[in-house]
């Protein structure tokens, strides 16, 4: 069919179900879509399509289920290395005699390293964008690029001298080297980061507050992870964190407030009515025993939540389906009322609501023509999937990342059939097995 | 090395680590078992064991994780065929309008084969042994014996007629058939099953308490699920399901007890006090908003407490490594401290603590030289599983059900590379799809 011989084939994805994540929530039976370079360009029956673009490259999955991939609102993918170093600790001991002091000494390899293991797990589970804050953000971005997935990616600033950049001064042209890096890159978005308000002065905040907004950047921030931040800023500041940021003038749409465990009636309100994003990170709460953030009522009020793993330090996965699992059924206990959270719910969460999360939501989220080709195909035919009565139930409360057989990111093939294409597997989980001694080592020192 | 030609040759199973589970959580690294008939004969270190025993048919995992399998301590496995037929309802309205309508109609067949279906799923994710109760008993201890599963199997009892043995009487000598079928059975154990209080009469949980003393069987029952069964039991009998059970002198150490989400601290104390078991089914629990049961104070209180996973039309997999990882999480979340529900704990919850519920600790829930041979091996060589700092940190918070990739029930290999050797499960899946558009018609009607 294509006119031009430098042009890639078309791709065309068929299953036996397509999951499109529209807004009518649109499942299509024997569904397919056609990708031309980085983008969807149809969908429909597969019949119909196979006849219209005959020249197309097929992948056909008689028990595949196609959707969109999976958009991870929080992380830090470097923190693989740290998984299971220390667990079912009290969190300032936690971060002080575990995190802290490796994370001190820690190197742009380990984390370009640790961020590939990341990738390879984000990609086998389903996960095909991801919002990234850490620590030599420029490795977290360059193991990006060679994987193929789709990053928001930001270095985490604070008032403190970071093993990276060093004094905060060389923290703000560290950020601002990497916009101009991947200025117009199509998978590649950068974002301003602060830590946390206990870790940052109001003057950091506002300066960020105003990067973010020249850059037209997320502004990406921990916020009201527990009791004890909402305790702190009430001292130190005479208000919660929330009530502290809108008093700087911090709180408007570009900012994605990570965690939001603490939230009053009113916060709630007040964010949803500032535009405020949020990502949801159950796993994580709950293992650090942070508690359990109100997302049924943010959802009612209308704010756009996403679904966040947060770091594999404390959760210590980063599959999302396992989130999805987990996040459907925490709700339910913690009110009490079993149709909170709904599979339907929850599933948007992961898809749509995270592309709103990252003000994305015209390019990826859902499977619909002209937006990018970010789409996973899952295994059916296994006994954990069977009988199939509704396809948003078995996501949600019994798929697992496993299932995922194919991905496909801006319209490449990252993995076909559980083999990653982009990147080494095997070498990436040997470097990780001998960094992880060094990495003890540090911990001693 | 075996002198008798009729004798099974003895398997050596090593790995890189050899979890025991034994009283001073042993893992040895490079460690090995051997299996004589259906029993472990020694445990130790790799080369040692290979050089004694020279003739024993050797599998070697140099990436794997040797450990006891999974001990699932409530399920109800022929569910399996009602998964994700409806979720996110109000419990009475699931009950009433979608499991109640099709359970009244089910049929030994359907109950057969979704057996089967849970049984693949349950060795494919590493549970070795389970504790069922359900309509059809015989078949679902027909299809264990088939799996080469090792199954404590219950026939459920109530005051209303069964779809499966009429009249309450017949389901006495129903259950009494299946104690003279399975008499000195190796792997099948039958148990004496009321389903609840709510259910079942002063009159019939007496009969069934002697029973059970009769048989030395264990009691398995439904306790203080939810709020709404402990008012209902107020209303009725004056006092909660606990209470009630001790004023029956019900309460024993052969009494398990499914769920005890509503526990006040003097029930804990009662319980603890009357050697009653518990299982803990912490997806089930959340799902269908009961609630989180107080299983830290239960554990503090030197209560024996299990894990299960309930039925799949309410959790909706019986992967016990997801159980595991949401047990550790939720009790954190719950309780605001970090340091409750440790990997170590759950663990353990999970090997020798279901052990003990079912009354199997010398048998079965550790790797110790005497004990019967029921194991599982892990592929520790997976990003997800990298680095490894920590066994039982990864077995709880990072692996899934999916990394196993042997398992071993009473000296017997029944999967191996993923493949079950007793099943047909290709057949089971196919089945499964016809029998669910017959579920689906029995809802309608």
């Amino acid at each position: 069919m294509a006119d031009n011989n430098n042009k890639q084939t078309d791709l065309l994805i068929s299953g036996k179900y397509l999951l499109t994540q529209d807004s009518n929530a649109t499942v299509i039976k024997n569904g397919a879509l056609v990708i031309r370079e980085d983008s969807i360009i149809e969908t429909g029956v597969s019949d119909e399509l196979l006849e219209k673009y005959p020249g197309a490259e097929v992948i056909a999955e008689n028990h595949g289920l196609i959707m969109p991939g999976l958009i991870n609102t929080h992380t830090h993918a470097a923190m693989a290395c740290f998984r299971g170093l220390a667990d079912d600790l009290p969190l300032k001991k936690w971060l002080q005699e575990y995190i802290f002091p490796v994370e001190s000494k820690l190197t742009a390899e380990i984390v370009y390293h640790s961020t590939l293991l990341s990738l390879v797990e984000m990609i086998r589970s389903g996960t095909t964008s991801f919002c990234d804050m850490y620590l030599f953000a420029k490795e977290v971005a360059r193991a990006t690029e060679e994987s193929g997935m789709r990053g928001w990616i930001g270095e985490v600033l604070y008032d403190f001298p970071s093993p990276n950049y060093g004094s905060l001064v060389n923290g703000f042209s560290y950020v601002e080297e990497m916009f101009e890096k991947y200025k117009g890159n199509e998978r590649i978005s950068v974002t301003v980061d602060p830590h946390a308000v206990y870790t940052c002065s109001p003057d950091l905040l506002i300066k960020l507050k105003h990067m973010a907004e020249q850059h037209n950047a997320p502004l990406v921030i921990h916020l009201s992870e527990n009791k004890e931040e909402v305790k702190g800023a009430k001292e130190q500041f005479g208000s919660s964190p929330v009530i502290h940021l809108e008093n700087l003038g911090i709180l408007d749409e570009r900012v994605i407030a990570n965690h939001c465990v603490e939230l009053s009636d009113s916060e709630i309100e007040l964010i949803s009515r500032k535009g405020v994003k949020v990502s949801h990170c159950p796993e994580s709460n709950m293992k650090l025993a942070s508690g359990i953030a109100p997302v049924p009522k943010m959802i009612d009020a209308g704010i756009a939540v996403g679904l966040g793993t947060d770091g594999s330090a404390s959760n210590n996965d980063v599959d999302m389906f396992g989130e999805m699992n987990t996040a459907a059924k925490l709700h339910k206990a913690a009110t009490l009322d079993p149709t909170v959270m709904s599979a339907e719910t929850t599933l948007n969460m992961a898809t749509m609501g995270g592309a709103r999360v990252l003000g994305a939501q015209d390019s990826i989220g859902s499977l619909e023509s002209g937006k990018k080709a970010d789409l996973i195909v899952l295994d059916l035919d296994q006994p954990h999937l069977t009988p199939l009565y509704n396809v948003p139930s078995h996501l949600v409360y019994a798929a697992s990342g496993s299932d995922v057989v194919h991905s496909i990111i801006n319209g490449k093939i990252v993995m076909r059939n559980q083999r990653i294409t982009t990147l080494d597997e095997e070498s990436i989980i040997e470097e990780m097995k001998g960094l992880s001694s060094t990495i003890k080592a540090m911990q001693k020192k």
